[in-house]
């Protein structure tokens, strides 16, 4: 069986918004992972800074490889987002979700993002929903 | 002053990552938006949906024009969405913004985002707030 | 096999807390609820208003009416309320819960609770999980 | 000017709703409460364990107490909560309310409430908006 390790390179190999992102895996364990990324140009909305939709991506992706690293294809069912802090062009930013929570068939995650000062640019709250197929994505 | 309609085309044209995302605007009023896109190859995650991120970002757009039609620089402060179908590459979706509640620094908006079978894909709901500065962008 | 509306006569009777929030059932169908109650002094907050914590066990308890409508035991798994307006001592407020998607296993709702003006004071976002379990309270 | 502890004390000599749930305040304060409480048997719903409502609410006068320890009187705007584990009768369970960041006119606060074993039954993530009132309650 893959490791988590393997589970989310993998991922990152077929997630092709991930690598629009630019999305570096720094760390991945049985539910947890650790991104980072370099905030780009293309990346802004109308006044200039990250779009939330950028943030909330990055996220996102961070809490999809921490669920999946445990195995069972797990999709995202309802999370909850707050942006204390905007994040701007050339900003490096890092995504760390943890697991909460388990049950048989839900997760309960939470991903912290922060820039390179340390600063919290976006606090994710996330429930997941564990289906019974196993993730076998071509290993 | 500008009208709803000229700061949303504003928006847009400066909102660079809405133009990555290839998003139209089909309506907008005051406090209100309706955009469409349609979902390419390269916005997909590692099961081949739409990244979370991607249908997140479109209802993002809609919620930001819609809070930022009424002329204050206005920012999303919490958003929770929830995911109760998947989005597929070539399904076309549309998103449309309501205020529910306005008070003098604040905003309450529902995004729903549809398929075009009509099937609710996601459901967005944004707390905004609104700064004291004019939206002035070039016009 | 019960009815919607025999099931929440039965969990009303078996619900303790909401009896003390005197809760009135004015409408159970399947996927649908409708309540009413009366604001007293003993719910308000420091500030007078009433506590966050009443208006949200109200539309809870609207939540789960409607989703154990359906006959089996659900719960709560992720709420997100907005609080638009302040509740007093003395208004009367309704709750109303729709059915927005159902899956095997989980369901979202939305609960609108407006006072007696037609206001709306709380919009609430609830998604619950299906136990196999079926709802035999006693009936 | 009144001290974070001298606030809570007040605040809660006035909160009619927290006297009911009888809560405890365990530490106040700037931006921080700690509070503890006993449930019982009139604080379930129709399966037997805590409403929801009464979840919500004891994590939601730790956010009050912690936000408005600060001085100025301050309301929930947008709060979402999670609920992995159910509260029982009996169980003694402890609301933990921390400050992740503030702006001039809002606060982003996440309480975790645990039960006697240390496992947590609720996550709740709240944003807060400030008035510019403040906070005299007859000190």
């Amino acid at each position: 069986m893959a490791t988590p390790q393997e589970i989310v390179t993998r991922m990152m190999e077929l997630d092709k918004f991930s690598q629009w992102l630019g999305i570096e895996v720094l760390e991945a364990r049985s539910g947890y992972s650790k991104l980072k990324m370099l905030v780009r140009d293309e990346m802004l909305n109308a006044f200039g800074i990250a779009h939330g939709g950028i943030t909330f991506a990055f996220a996102d992706s961070a809490f999809a490889f921490a669920c999946n690293s445990l195995g069972k294809i797990t999709v995202a069912l309802d999370v909850s987002i707050s942006f204390p802090h905007p994040v701007r062009a050339g900003d490096i930013i890092y995504a760390e979700a943890q697991q909460l929570n388990e049950t048989s068939k839900t997760g309960l995650y939470i991903i912290e993002v922060k820039n390179e000062a340390g600063k919290l640019v976006a606090l994710f709250k996330g429930t997941c929903f564990k289906t019974n197929r196993d993730l076998e994505i071509g290993m």
